[in-house]
């Protein structure tokens, strides 16, 4: 099984021999082949040059590969989304609806509205019905030129429901095209029944949660959301030190309502990235640069919620590695849309065309340990391509609000 | 040739029998049938109602007539885009990258960028090139749901430009599916070599340039840019009703910058309707809602310029009728979508899910006087439908970014 494709106008491979996540200037370096192409083979990359180069290095190969013309537009690696709570149970535009006629946070959770529902509606649907939801949403991230998606557990904050919500991902990792990378995320809120004691729940995470979890192989990373009124950075350091015993690397939700040392937490324990980052305080972003943890940096919740986005242009001068996700969830960001992030990575927190792109590819593969494998076009690497339908990854980013996607390779096959 | 779409989940007409652009509670009635259809004939709609009431009075209709089912999913009228700038010449997406590295508004300018530069590649372009870039654009539209455009002169400032850009809307009309409403807008900056002689600029299109668009027919409304170091308000007032006595209604880019009376100003002159209206006054405020003024705000622009938004929730609890619109041009709204557009509606100025969709309908009609023909689906009608992947108006809102238009249907023909 060979594809080819060929007079690519604009091929942002990304390729790199620096080791790491990019930062600062590394980030706008998309290693750019003009009238390029790429052969596929068994799924992987098995060439990549200009279209001359291998049309005439691998004249035998190409008489049965499936040939795809690109007419001069746009190709690059197949987005990478780092951040994402997709294994969710029900809808809540209800209360979207609710929200904007000008009900309060506490209206909504008293009309049944807020993460309550959704963990009330992820602990009612069957296995079943979860996959057959979850399937729909990773349907529409490929549409959207999506290729591997992190998600994360966090629903049920029962052991029942949060095991459910990992298998889900487990299940569609064996069925669906694309790659999802899981994390166990428990301690996503308090639960109603430990308000005020949300030590033992700690407690019960640490005792009950992760070992399951670690034992059946469920989850790579263990997420916490360290936040004022949720969990403090001791509570979210006990929960990260205990999950990496068990070889569960950390993540951080940091910083996203007050500056409350998330990112300072995320240094100490060698996460692999902090999250949010919308209040993050000097120290913290000075402890980030140093201990190389990226900054998964959220713009489209920060739209939704009518927030000012995190200080991406800050981070990245600063010496941080970005990367940047849909955080899809149903409260606060309930799109699909990686190209919609990129724009308003550049509208709203002054990235630039080239540093959006890699931070929705190169950079996201690093935040999910995926580096090896995706991220950028090169030899050996898995055949996650997009084709989109504009000439120049500056007017990807330009011609706003748009899904501008053609086609997409997952593995070197056409899903799109 | 007739069409029938059976089936429909959630139709939302937005029929009503009341005169004039809706206000306050009237935005929120979308006049919904529950599995609904639609019988289109000869571009018209013939009937519409339930499947079931349809199926049985229209039996021998539908026997020749193409079928579609809906699966339960939401139709609404064709989205009318009431305010673009869409027959211009090139493309600025190099001058957004500097915009991101830090580039000032005269960087820019000095760089050959700005306003000045799309109109220098407007006057270069020929008539045949700018109909074909105008046409891909229109055809974006058509692909996010949008089947009639507004579009204005403005680029050329010169009358040999200022003719060509409305002789390519009247070919467009004549040659595209989607329906063209062309505005001549000479007063849309200031030419430099006016630059401090602006009235002897607004004596030009007085004298040389309205009487020949009157003339022949090329445009039916007049807008003028009235802003700070722009053309004041007794300027725009003189060039509106010098349009207004050859037959061209008036509109007003008015207050987007400084709050500098555009708002007043288009009551005084009975405006059709005001655009942007980022710093209206609450003085403004009373006369467009006592004077019937609809205002046809653009939050994509206010996104992209990183500006707050218009008072959109404000406007319509006063009493004023509320348009939306992409506002496509090169330089502040590079998007062709209006799903966007209306998801903003309601994120940024808190338009409920069913305001944003009568904003982007009925109200649109109306700010073209074109709502005898379209932005509701009654019968007599034209047959401009579209068919979304989802089940409600709310989902419609809720899963934001995304374009989830899955037919077109224009003057009863499906073009998407
Ligand atoms: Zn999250
Ligand atoms: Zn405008």
């Amino acid at each position: 099984m060979k594809t080819f494709i060929k007079n690519i106008g604009q091929l942002a491979t990304l390729a790199s021999s620096k080791k790491g996540a990019r930062k600062k200037e590394d980030m706008s370096n998309l290693a750019i082949i003009e009238n390029g192409a790429i052969l596929m083979k068994n799924g992987l990359i098995e060439a990549i040059g200009t279209t001359q180069e291998l049309q005439s290095q691998y004249m035998n190969e190409l008489k049965d590969a499936l040939i795809f013309n690109a007419n001069g537009k746009l190709v690059t690696p197949g987005l990478v989304d780092p951040h994402t709570h997709i294994a969710y149970g029900g809808s809540r535009e209800q209360e979207f609806d609710l929200r904007l006629r000008g009900a309060s946070y506490m209206d909504i959770m008293n009309a049944g509205g807020g993460i309550h529902a959704t963990m009330r509606m992820t602990r009612e649907a069957t296995e079943d019905e979860l996959v057959a939801q979850t399937a729909k949403r990773l349907d529409g991230f490929a549409k959207h030129g999506v290729t591997t998606v992190e998600g994360k557990s966090g629903y049920g904050m029962d052991l029942e429901t949060e095991l459910k919500q990992l298998r889900v991902m487990k299940r569609l990792q064996q069925s669906h095209a694309l790659d999802i990378v899981p994390t166990f995320m428990g301690a996503h809120a308090v639960p109603k029944e430990y308000k005020g004691r949300e030590d033992e729940f700690v407690d019960i995470i640490i005792r009950d949660m992760l070992p399951k979890v670690a034992q059946e192989k469920l989850a790579e990373f263990n997420d916490v959301f360290c936040e004022k009124d949720v969990y403090t950075p001791q509570q979210a350091e006990r929960i990260l030190e205990a999950g990496k015993k068990l070889g569960l690397v950390p993540k951080i939700h940091a910083d996203e309502i007050v500056s409350y040392g998330g990112a300072e937490l995320a240094a100490k324990v060698g996460a692999i990235s902090a999250e949010h980052l919308l209040k993050v305080s000097d120290e913290g972003i000075r402890q980030m640069a140093e201990k190389n943890v990226i900054a998964c940096l959220l713009p489209a919740t920060a739209l939704f919620l009518r927030e000012e986005a995190a200080p991406g242009r800050k981070l990245i001068d600063e010496g941080v590695a970005v990367a940047i996700s849909t955080d899809c969830n149903p409260g606060s960001s309930p799109t699909v849309s990686m190209p919609l992030v990129m724009n308003l990575a550049c509208i709203s927190m002054r990235l630039t065309p080239a540093e959006a792109l890699t931070a929705a590819t190169y950079n996201a593969a690093y935040a999910i340990n995926r580096q090896e494998f995706i991220g950028s076009l090169e030899v050996g690497k898995k055949a996650d391509v997009v084709l989109w339908d504009v000439a120049s990854y500056e007017e990807l980013q330009y011609l706003f609000g748009v899904n501008h996607v053609k086609s997409v390779w997952k593995s070197g096959k056409k899903i799109v």
